[in-house]
């Protein structure tokens, strides 16, 4: 980039995860990043300066009190965050501006106003996130292992339950139930220094809906999705599993349900790797599940079959690019992504399988250890 | 609103508080939200279709799907979120659009080209947010009740707590660190369904940056802030603590700072009320401390003093408006603040101490029953 032109983003750290990326900083409420070159400078308020000072990646941290006083003289009233900016990136001779896709729009025209040009980027803004680098990986591995104990602990209390009329008790006659499995699995995590959040343990009617993430009590014979994304508050980066059991018998059906997505997982195992479109992966999984006579549509004004992607990328955020989907993608060497295809039917239940993969030169690697079993 | 106007929100709700407050319904992915005069319209995906139906307070919920056709033929190409919100914006015969301030660039200049008028609203972008109603309310001290008793357990380990060489450990002759005593509090609000994030507890000089969360061994005869701000997963509402506390004896200086914030504390509990200046009050806060000799600025290139605002919305967001601080705002009743002056001088310590307070007509209440002790 030429000297008078930046990249900007103003958000807060803790949701934005481009801002993370960039800055390394985490902070609740909203600062501005400016990148000319290599050079990045982080503009925050005083309560934050010294924090970003020794915590950011920055090469230099201003100051909001510095370019306030200038900025009350320009428009002659009370000052917020992006006059300050506007300011600084005038002294800077700055006038063109990269911008993320979810830049907010009063920023935006503002600074229009003010005589900046804005050029968005869509997503990825950072084309590197997609590329996960060694600490990346380690980082989102190490989140993984954390996930996959949390769920096999879970798994473990639906595995040890007494089943009496249908329903799961503890040892102890408690009664279990999606909200007891979730807070085993949450708690487990948060011991780790994980948060996880709307964890799914959906059971039989509530597993046709994909993001549906259960309440009640769970009952026997009947398909329990587990779904678990958590991210580590040190790293910032998620990981992502889901598992379906049965405690008990599973119907004949669900079996086959079963069967027919883990084939799914392996027939993209075995077609991913540097290079590949993510669309077609995924179309070759829709028209896999068709041809083992599982359809896809509306029924009685539901959805069932299998309508979702069939992956997603996995880093700052839980779902990032690239996707496997229908929207088009090529993967490529060091993405992380998951590999998710499922199948759910009103009055049968819902089955998800879900492992995380490393695309390589060569094909991919699983990252996931989480054992594949239905019953237990 | 005339017919062919409407508010538009086009984000996840999980990271949009306003999204969530517009439908009540908490999704992951990106999702729009249109309100025509009292009408409400949710347009998401197929995968969650459903779960809209049954979970959200919109009257109507429409699938991508359903515009996806119409919105390829218009641009004879792959389609995305928002090609297919316009095509039905222009089925509703909607023309003018009043989005949120943080409403994304990328959108905002699609649909001026398309045509579209939009209007920014500054935050509030929903002014009943700023008023709590009884459900609110009870949301708010519900989540305040669980994290008193986070800290208490966390206040306990310390009093409990035995020192060696200056330094505390447990019974188990275990070190006590920021880090141990942050997942006591995390761990006990998980198990409550309430997740903490960047949960304070820091010793000595960690504690003179407002936002340091802590780390390492904590020490005794030292200022220990804790400030612990979770968000209820289940009703999505957030509640705000802070107290600081020394194990052993505190210095004669920082018993001063200790005094001179509580006392800060209760000025604002004597001056908040419906109709009373937010600004006002912050600047009664900065004089009062000042004059009782604690001076606020730079020193050996550090801030110190009192240098951020005495207080803050809390509802949806852990930080909302209205805000008390330097920044002109009128509180009134319903408001849910903080109230939140500290001391922090490099050598000394910090001190901070937070409660959160519910405007009234003739005042304000004190919502926050915790204890404020300063040696343990």
């Amino acid at each position: 980039m030429s000297n008078n032109k930046a990249i900007l983003i103003v958000a807060d750290s803790e949701r934005d995860s481009n801002m993370y990326y960039a800055t390394g900083f985490s902070a609740p409420d909203t600062f501005a990043f400016i990148q000319r070159s290599s050079e990045r400078f982080i503009i925050t308020s005083d309560l934050e300066l010294d924090r970003a000072k020794s915590q950011s990646k920055a090469d230099t941290v201003l100051s909001f009190s510095k370019y306030e006083r200038i900025a009350k003289k320009r428009n002659g009233k009370a000052t917020g965050l992006i006059d300050i900016v506007a300011v600084a990136l005038k002294e800077m001779k700055i006038i063109k501006l990269q911008v993320p896709a979810n830049f907010s729009i009063e920023y935006a025209d503002f600074l229009r106003k003010d005589g900046f040009k804005l050029e968005v980027k869509k997503d990825p803004f950072f084309d590197s996130r997609e590329v996960k680098n060694d600490e990346e990986k380690g980082d989102i591995v190490a989140t993984l292992r954390n996930t996959e104990k949390a769920l096999e602990k879970a798994i473990d209390c639906v595995r040890k339950s007494i089943v009496k009329d249908g329903f799961l008790f503890s040892s102890r006659n408690r009664q279990i139930t999606s909200e007891s499995i979730r807070n085993i699995i949450n708690v487990e995590l948060m011991k780790k220094g994980c948060t996880a959040k709307h964890t799914i343990v959906s059971c039989g009617e509530q597993s046709c809906e994909p993001h549906n993430v259960g309440h009640g009590p769970l009952r026997a014979n009947e398909s329990i999705i587990f779904d678990v994304f958590p991210k580590d508050e040190k790293t910032g980066y998620y990981a992502d599993i889901s598992r379906t059991i049965v405690k008990g018998k599973a119907s004949r059906r669900l079996k086959k349900m079963y069967k027919a997505v883990a084939s799914a997982q392996e027939l993209v195992f075995k077609s991913a790797g540097n290079g590949i479109s993510g669309d077609t992966i995924h179309r070759k999984v829709m028209k896999h599940l068709t041809s083992l006579g599982f359809k896809t549509g509306k029924a009685k004004g539901k959805m069932q079959g299998f309508f979702h992607g069939t992956g997603h990328g996995v880093g700052l955020d839980v779902h990032e690019p690239p996707r496997i989907s229908k929207v088009k993608c090529t993967l490529q060497t060091g993405n992380i992504v998951t590999v998710e295809p499922g199948l759910y039917y009103p009055g049968i239940g819902g089955v998800r399988l879900e492992d995380m993969i490393l695309i390589t030169d060569d094909g991919c690697r699983n990252l996931t250890k989480s054992p594949k079993v239905l019953e237990v």
